[in-house]
């Protein structure tokens, strides 16, 4: 295990991914993102992601080339094409115009299209509350569960994140749940140990529960809240994919390997002023609320962890698996 | 049992509200909205209101007098004051004036204070997709449910509901998911019955599990998809609460008995004219993605079954239980 510096960090996403056909500009937007995701604790979309990002740079399933194009539609609307490149150089042109967008009109969309893999949604939304400003994000992914009571997958694990600011203008709480009961990640692993995974997490091919890892990762993922899920994660498809033109779930490629066309998925984000439609004690309301969460023993704000642990890692660096070093290094070379 | 058609559903209500201290355009904006109800197969939020709609009225803690106001704060946000009143009258006001709204910004939102229960929060947005729109509702209802972790009751159980226009002109999908794992009423029910409730149901004050139906309903209820569907409940609460300025869940009354002050709920709605984002295609897209769900066996789209049930009640009329009848007929005389 080695320790590496935030800017370390950075550095090595940005070096390898220029090594591997990725304009500067791009890398340092990827870079800023998966920094983010180390210093948030959620490793597996940080640096564990770049020698699947610089492989498909590589072969050209992600355009490290490409540049991301913005264009207003309405008063309040947002066409965003990622161009089958990283979708975080998408996401930086919604966070540089969405605040004022939203701002003029009291609340303001976002469609991001031809997009990939956009981390942590919650990072993302966290930008906007930094503002003062309130945000939801719709993500679709590629497809991992059916439709309740059908056995083949047509939605992702499609994660809605929202966040909401303080008075002193940064995110007072920041939310951020995909679709599925748990990580298909968690299954990867009981596979990897030779371990049965509970019931209830997966079901197999033909729609029935599973408890064996193999049977569940050429099955499908069981929603979160069961039927409920199902319906939330077919509002994130139809908002994030059908309103934008992006590829639904059951289109899009996986965000993990170098082969076939690119994912192409799509992103939705609502951004509203609070004080369009609350007034100015709108972010007041908005802290009183979370304190009565906070109040309460055993019970926790979601994402305020956040500010601790980024304090904790800029000063001490984060811990990075020397595998995934030498793998980093090997890549593009 | 006795069975009544639609216009006689629609009457009764007038009837009685009017009896009970309600302006007459009130009384139909409600009548309209419980005969939705029972036309969905909704029966606990149609006819079945109508004695505590009516008792709520004669104490005051339903205005039925007050006249709902709507003031556009900006280009896309519209605050409308349910000023204490059902929450229907206010709900009609944001059905008139978003589309024009949505239409001409790509995307507009609601906040309505002072409200009440609103009843089947999937007909609201519905009415929307008969517009060509594409609408999301977040409503709060009275503390039902504790923070992951904790055992006092700070969300309601918070429905969140979406709909989304076909080519055609009417609602392609109708999704209506309120964030506790059962309804309340299914532990209301068991403890007539005399029945224990399985585990994973409820908690008790203590927040700790139980099957005693009693224990549950002085304690909080599961929210589906446990933490995460609390953290989504926070999220409606923050939406329809802090944002517009309502009561929040805990500061709520009950909606069915008629002491103390008003519940002062909120609602929030936000629309969206697919055609600003997703060009003229994205309806259509909405319909090619609802097909691939529809052609899998056992597999249904949420809302697909109104459109039947509306023909069947209307031509055959909905069956009230004389019980009600009779109460209904005793209210206010």
């Amino acid at each position: 295990m080695a320790r590496l510096s935030v800017e370390q960090v950075h550095g090595l996403v940005v070096e390898t991914l220029v090594r591997c056909k990725t304009l500067p500009a791009n890398a340092e937007s990827v870079a800023a993102a998966l920094v983010g995701a180390e210093l948030t604790g959620q490793a597996g979309h940080g640096l564990r992601r770049v020698p699947s990002y610089a492989a498909q740079a590589m072969s050209g399933k992600v355009d490290g080339h490409a540049v991301a194009t913005a264009e207003q539609r309405a008063a309040a609307t947002l066409a965003v094409d990622a161009a089958h490149g990283f979708a975080y150089p998408a996401i930086d042109l919604a966070v540089d115009a969405l605040p004022q967008m939203a701002k003029a009109c009291g609340i303001a969309l976002c469609g991001v299209t031809r997009s990939h893999h956009c981390g942590v949604a919650g990072l993302t939304v966290e930008r906007f509350a930094a503002e003062g400003l309130v945000a939801m994000m719709f993500a679709n992914t590629p497809a991992a569960m059916a439709p309740w009571g059908g056995s083949t997958a047509v939605f992702g694990t499609n994660p809605i994140a929202f966040a909401a600011p303080t008075v002193g203008g940064e995110a007072a709480v920041v939310i951020d749940v995909s679709l599925s009961k748990v990580a298909r990640g968690k299954i990867m692993a009981a596979r990897q140990r030779g371990e049965a995974i509970p019931e209830g997490w997966a079901l197999d091919a033909e729609g029935a529960a599973t408890t064996d890892p193999a049977a569940a990762l050429s099955g499908t993922m069981v929603p979160m809240g069961d039927a409920k899920g199902t319906a939330l994660a077919l509002m994130v498809e139809l908002l994030a994919a059908s309103l934008t033109g992006a590829n639904t779930a059951a289109e899009a490629s996986s965000f993990f390997d170098a082969e076939g066309p690119a994912p192409g998925v799509g992103q939705t984000l609502i951004v509203i002023d609070p004080a369009c439609i609350g007034g100015d004690a709108a972010v007041a309301r908005i802290g009183a609320l979370l304190a009565t969460i906070d109040g309460q023993d055993g019970a926790r704000i979601p994402g305020a962890r956040r500010k601790a642990l980024r304090e904790e890692y800029r000063r001490d660096g984060v811990d990075v698996d020397d595998g995934l070093l030498k793998e980093i290094d090997q890549v593009g070379r």
